[in-house]
């Protein structure tokens, strides 16, 4: 799978667009705030830069893309009015792939102008917006262009499918599995941890050449708290996933070859791969790193939850669950698996979801990681 | 009509498409390729900066978006070459209205990084290309960010239609035209000369911010060798535009009151009238503007044209024009008289164009006109 030109969030506004259908993400962002706060203010102790380049890497399309931007923005510019100076300008560059749905993105700006001089007026500087496509696994920017990075609900996704999974040649190593799974052959596990190795050095190497030394970046995407990658809790998205079309292959409708030829270009890792990989490239000395419980549709963990208290998971959660999933993968199971089984793929699927979610509690695990650009 | 949410060339890459059909505005360019280069040398004899900011003002999206980006970056690195010096990192900012088709244009970019790692190697530095949707008529990028400015067959789009011009309440002013005619009175030609005059002034304004002292622009846009706007080679397309039109409300299909209220936001200045405005803003030097003919459906005027013989246009000639016209104009008039009407006016303007060029010679003026940021 050539992941640049096939991933992509849903486009556009309608009923299955990811715009319509990205509540966790929203919620994931809202955790992430405070971090992000926290990050800017204290870049701003010993910095303030007259430009102030920020990125949102994985920006996507929808009402969700433009917030963290306009809260760092808030946050330079309550700072730079408490130390009586005046904002910078801003340059905000937001990236996703090739595929992404700029074109609604774009149509939003002249609202999202509008806002920013109602609202602040002449308390926040220029605010100047680009978008910029290409793979955040390679350069997207000038050297030392950018004070701030900010990536939210992306880093979990690949630059490709682990080679060994994607080999046409050889004999499927995953056999009717989407991702690791309890039954995964050891090679499949060491193949997702390599590339995610790969991929997160390739990121990190990148943005060390444009952030400017001192300069923060704050990396919120899924992860797990466990060693092992095949815990359910790490899995059970995909594994019911992979249910959903084994099904579909039992009763013809979904070749089985197809099936054992799909691997999501996925991977959750631990806070310690995480960290690890951070200190192996060693442009970024990692200032915290939290992982925190987001409901699957959306939700806080409130106190019931934590206490491990079941939650009356209604349908409407359950089909909140599965829009939110189908918005993010529909189009690379579209473009393996055929676009015209997709309606039938998500009913079955959202059966599975509404049937486990009566009976369980349903999270993710999301890593939420700060880091400073070293300054050597 | 609020031409930031309606004026977008025909999007996607269809029949009807601005990709496939802009032979003319390819033309334009090459001819304005010398003039670009000239300006880039020039600029180099005294300045080598290590990041190399260039801006497309109304890039449009289609085959001739990143080409003379790619010339000028082919200047530079030849000239860099020669000097002994490493090539720049080049950032270029492509912009256009909010509406542009961002999606087909950030699509192919893939495909322009290929072509300038094969052919170009480690001859070019690397390069970053980011989209700016917004009105160049206002601020669009930070201060001091630009060291090349180049902008092909968009400038003739005012930011408005004439206020007077525009108001539902008062009178139409200009019954049964489009643009500037013969019978306009005088009040229509002084409302569009003074929308120019305020918008070029905004322009030139918003970009001394952007360029660096002794930075380039060249512009090239639809311009006229004469002081009287209303001659006849200056306003024909819109007038058969109009007569189509005219035909349309006799046979009942459109409203009179319509065509009445309709006015493009649309200028084709004199040299004069843009050297005044140059002097009166007073950030930039001309250094040269050049005012050349181009035939109406691409080609350029030869000999035999020159010689004022008349050049056997076929239909296909006809047809391109006609073509290449609907994938500029079409959003406009389809927000303004309706869609559903579209196929059949193009279908009354192409016979009326196919007559006109039967027998008549039909070139437009482009002016080129090549400036230096002042350093003071």
């Amino acid at each position: 799978m050539d992941v640049m030109q096939v991933l992509h969030m849903n486009e556009g506004n309608g009923e299955t667009s990811y715009a319509k259908n990205s509540m966790v993400q929203k919620k994931i962002m809202s955790i992430g705030k405070p971090i992000i706060e926290e990050a800017v203010l204290d870049f701003y102790c010993t910095n303030s830069p007259e430009r102030f380049g920020i990125a949102d890497l994985g920006c996507s399309s929808g009402p969700n893309t433009l917030l963290l931007v306009s809260e760092i923005m808030d946050t330079v510019c309550r700072k730079c009015c408490q130390m009586g100076c005046p904002p910078p300008e801003f340059l905000v560059f937001l990236n996703d792939l090739p595929l992404n749905d700029y074109n609604t993105l774009f149509r939003s700006l002249p609202a999202f102008y509008n806002t920013l001089k109602e609202d602040k007026g002449s308390g926040v500087g220029p605010c100047f917006v680009a978008g910029v496509p290409g793979s955040f696994y390679g350069r997207l920017f000038p050297r030392k262009s950018l004070h701030f990075v900010h990536s939210s609900s992306s880093l979990h996704w690949l630059s490709q499918v682990p080679p060994g999974l994607d080999s046409k040649t050889c004999p499927p190593l995953n056999k009717g599995k989407l991702f690791i799974s309890k039954t995964s052959p050891p090679g499949v596990l060491s193949a997702y941890a390599l590339q995610f190795q790969q991929d997160f050095t390739s990121f990190l190497n990148s943005r060390s050449e444009e952030i400017v030394p001192g300069g923060r970046m704050v990396l919120s995407f899924m992860g797990r708290r466990t060693t092992d990658p095949s815990t359910e809790k790490n899995c059970h998205q995909w594994e019911f996933l992979a249910q959903a079309l084994q099904n579909m292959v039992i009763e013809g409708i979904v070749e089985e070859e197809k099936l054992d030829r799909f691997n999501a270009p996925y991977y959750a890792p631990s806070g310690e791969e995480i960290k690890a990989a951070i200190e192996r490239e060693g442009s970024f000395m990692v200032d915290r790193l939290d992982i925190l419980e987001v409901e699957w549709d959306g939700g806080s963990c409130n106190n019931q939850a934590r206490n491990g208290m079941l939650i009356d998971h209604n349908l409407n959660g359950a089909h909140r669950v599965v829009k939110t999933i189908r918005a993010v993968v529909e189009s690379m199971l579209a473009n393996h698996f055929g676009r015209e089984i997709m309606d039938e793929l998500f009913r079955r699927y959202s059966h599975i979801v509404t049937d486990y979610m009566s009976t369980n509690r349903t999270t993710y695990d999301n890593v939420i990681v700060s880091m400073t650009r070293k300054s050597y």
